[in-house]
C-alpha cells in the first residue's frame, strides 16, 4: 500500500475513441469546428469513457461540507453556523438537492467536521474528522493525519462513483473561500490581493480584512509553500482535501470530472500539482463571480464553459452546465453526416445538388 | 387593418409576476444575486410569462430557409445547392431537429424561396416567395411586396406561437451572413470590414472578397440607410424579414423570444429599429464566433448567456441554451427559502443556529 497513493499513474484516455468522435463531428452536416468551446469537451468525454459517442445519463455528486477555524477571525458574511443549515439543506431542498434531482444524479452529502454538533441528519454521512479545523493564522488547519484522512474520503467517494459518466464535486462551509484563496495564492505565488473575493457576501470592509488574514497566514505558512501536501495540511479545509482525493481518485479510476467553483477549481489546482497526470480528466464548467477564479483557471488552462457570474454553493454550475453537455452529446451521437444529407438530396429528382455543387460542399468541410 | 402593424403597441411585461419572482429569488437560500446571469433571465421571464415560477415546457421553433442572389457574387464558402440540403435536413437529421426532438418542441421549417426547384418536401412549408432574392449589387434584393409578406411569414409562424413558453427562430441559406453583415453595416453605420466574418467556412481572402461585396451594397443602397424597412428591402434576406415580423409579432403577442447567432440577431436589431417596445420580449442566447455578433449584441444591450464560439447552424445556440434555461427555472421554482431552512434546522435540539446566528444569516441577504 502507498501512503501517498495519489501519486499512482491516471488512466490513459483512449485514443480510438478519441479518434472516432473526431471523425464523427468532421463528418457531422455543419460548418468544421461548430459547436464551438463544446467540440473538444466533447471529444475528450469519448477518450474518457472510452465511446465515440459519449453519454451524461450517470451522473455521481459528492457534496463536502466543514468548518473552518479561520471563521473565528470574522472572514465571511455568514455565521459559523450556516454551516449545519446548509448539512441539512444540501439534503433536501437547497440548490444541489433540487439540481441533482432534475439530472436523477445520485447525490452524496459528506460531513467532513462541523464547529458545532449537528447531530445525525438524514441522508448526511457523518465522517467528523474532527471540530472544523483549526485556525491557519494560529496553526495548522489539520494534523498530517486529518489531511490524510480527507483526502481518503474524497477518494472513498471517488470509488463509489467508478462505472458512472461524470463525477461532480461541491465544497462548501463558512470560511470555504477564504481557506481556498490562501491556498491559490500560496500555490501561484500571488499575494492575496490579487485573488480575494467577497465569498457570500462580504461588503468591502470585509473583503479588505478577509484579505489581511490571508496575507498573514500566507506568511506564517511559508516555510510549506512548495510542497502541495503541505499547503493543504497547514491552510486547507477538510472539504477541499477531500475534493482533491476525490479528483485524483477519479483521474487513477477513470471517471469524468467536472470542475465547478472556486472553492473546487482550487482543489483540482492542488490535484494537478500533486500528480500532473490527473489534468486530462478534469473539465471545467464555470468562470464563477469570485475574482480568483479566473488566475486559478488560467493556471489550470482551463477553458470553462459558462461565465455567468454565479455565485451559488460550489457544485451548483457544473449540475447547470450538465443538461447542455446531454444535449451536446446527443447532438454528437444523433446529427445527420454531409454524406447522408447530401445522399437523400440525390434521391430526390429536383433538390439535388450536382456533381460539381457536392464536391464543392465536400471541400468546405 | 394597418399595413404597418409592427408599429402596433407591444404587451407589457407583468409587475406583479415581477416583483413576486425577484422576492423569491432573494427569499431562496443562495448568496443574494447568486444565479448570476441568469438571474434577470429568470426574472424577466417570469414578467413576460406572468408567473412567479416561469417554465419552458412548451417551445416552439421556427427555421427560416431561403436562397440570395448575392451568392452569385461568390461570397459563401458553400454552393448555392446547400440551401436545399439544409431545407431536408432541418425537417430530418439536422442539428435543429436533433435539438427540437430533445426539447420536445415543435419545429417548423419554413422555404421562403430557393434559386433552383426543390420540389416538396414533406415537413416543410414552402412558401416560396421568390426564386431566392435578387442580387443586392445590382437591385434591390426584394420588392416591397415579398418584403410585406416575407414580414407577413413570420408573423404567422409567431402566432402559431401564442401561448406557448418560448419562441425559437432560425435562418438559413447560402449567403445569409452576408446579407446579415450587410443590413447591421448599414444600421449601425459601420463598413463591412469591422463585421464581415467567415460565415460557414471562407478563408481569408474569400472574407476579404465578400467585405468588398458588402461596402460596394452599402453603397450603392445609401440612400435608405435611415430606414429600417428600405434597408430590409433592399439588402436583407426572405428569412431574415421572416425573423423580424416573427419578432416582432412575439412582443405584440406576449410570447417570449430567445434569439440566437449573427443572423437572428441582425434581425433582432432591425425588429428594435422598426419597433423599440419590442425589446424587452426578446432574449440573447449566446455570442457565437461570427465577428460581426459581438457589436449587434452591443447595439442591443443584449448579455448572450453563452459565448461558445459556435458557428452552427442559426437557431441551434439557442435550442442548446434551453436545457440550462429550464434547470434555472425549475431551481427558481423549487428550492427552499432561508426562513424555511432556518426553520427545519430550528426543529433539531442539536443543529440549530443560535438567534443571534439567526439574525446573522439574514443580515447576510
Amino acid at each position: 500500500m502507498n501512503l501517498f497513493w495519489w501519486q499512482e499513474p491516471c488512466q490513459a484516455l483512449d485514443h480510438v475513441a478519441l479518434q472516432k468522435a473526431t471523425r464523427r463531428q468532421q463528418r457531422a452536416l455543419k460548418p468544421s469546428g461548430g459547436l464551438g468551446q463544446l467540440e473538444p469537451v466533447l471529444i475528450r468525454l469519448a477518450g474518457m469513457q472510452g465511446r465515440e459517442k459519449p453519454r451524461l445519463d450517470q451522473i455521481c455528486m459528492s457534496v463536502f461540507i466543514a468548518d473552518h477555524g479561520v471563521a473565528e477571525a470574522g472572514i465571511s458574511a455568514a455565521p459559523q453556523s450556516l454551516t449545519g443549515v446548509l448539512l441539512r439543506s444540501t439534503v433536501e431542498g437547497g440548490a444541489l438537492s433540487v439540481l441533482a434531482r432534475q439530472l436523477n444524479a445520485s447525490l452524496e452529502v459528506i460531513d467532513l467536521g462541523t464547529a458545532g454538533p449537528v447531530g445525525t441528519i438524514e441522508g448526511v454521512r457523518h465522517l467528523q474528522i474532527g471540530a472544523g479545523t483549526l485556525n491557519f493564522l494560529h496553526d495548522d488547519a489539520m494534523t498530517p493525519a486529518q489531511c490524510l484522512i480527507a483526502l481518503a474520503s474524497g477518494r472513498e467517494s471517488a470509488r463509489r462513483a467508478v462505472g458512472q459518466d461524470l463525477f461532480i464535486g461541491g465544497g462548501l462551509g463558512v470560511g470555504s473561500t477564504t481557506a481556498a484563496t490562501a491556498l491559490a495564492c500560496a500555490v501561484l505565488g500571488h499575494p492575496a490581493t490579487l485573488l480575494v473575493g467577497p465569498g457570500c457576501g462580504l461588503d468591502e470592509t470585509g473583503v479588505l480584512h478577509k484579505q489581511t488574514v490571508i496575507d498573514a497566514a500566507l506568511e506564517r505558512h511559508a516555510v510549506v509553500r512548495d510542497s502541495p501536501l503541505g499547503l493543504l495540511q497547514s491552510l486547507g479545509g477538510f472539504e477541499i482535501a477531500a475534493l482533491v482525493g476525490a479528483y485524483l481518485e477519479c483521474a487513477q479510476q477513470g471517471v469524468p470530472v467536472l470542475v465547478d467553483g472556486f472553492v473546487s477549481s482550487v482543489a483540482a489546482l492542488l490535484a494537478v500539482r500533486l500528480n500532473p497526470r490527473c489534468r486530462p480528466w478534469l473539465l471545467f464548467a464555470q468562470l464563477s463571480a469570485e475574482p480568483g477564479h479566473r488566475l486559478v483557471l488560467e493556471a489550470l488552462q482551463a477553458d470553462p464553459l459558462l461565465q455567468l457570474d454565479l455565485s451559488m454553493g460550489d457544485g451548483s454550475g457544473a449540475a447547470l452546465a450538465v443538461p447542455m453537455l446531454q444535449a451536446t452529446c446527443r447532438l454528437h451521437a444523433e446529427m445527420i453526416s454531409l454524406e447522408d444529407a447530401l445522399g437523400r438530396a440525390m434521391a430526390s429528382d429536383v433538390t439535388g445538388p450536382s456533381a460539381a455543387g457536392r464536391a464543392a460542399l465536400r471541400a468546405v468541410r
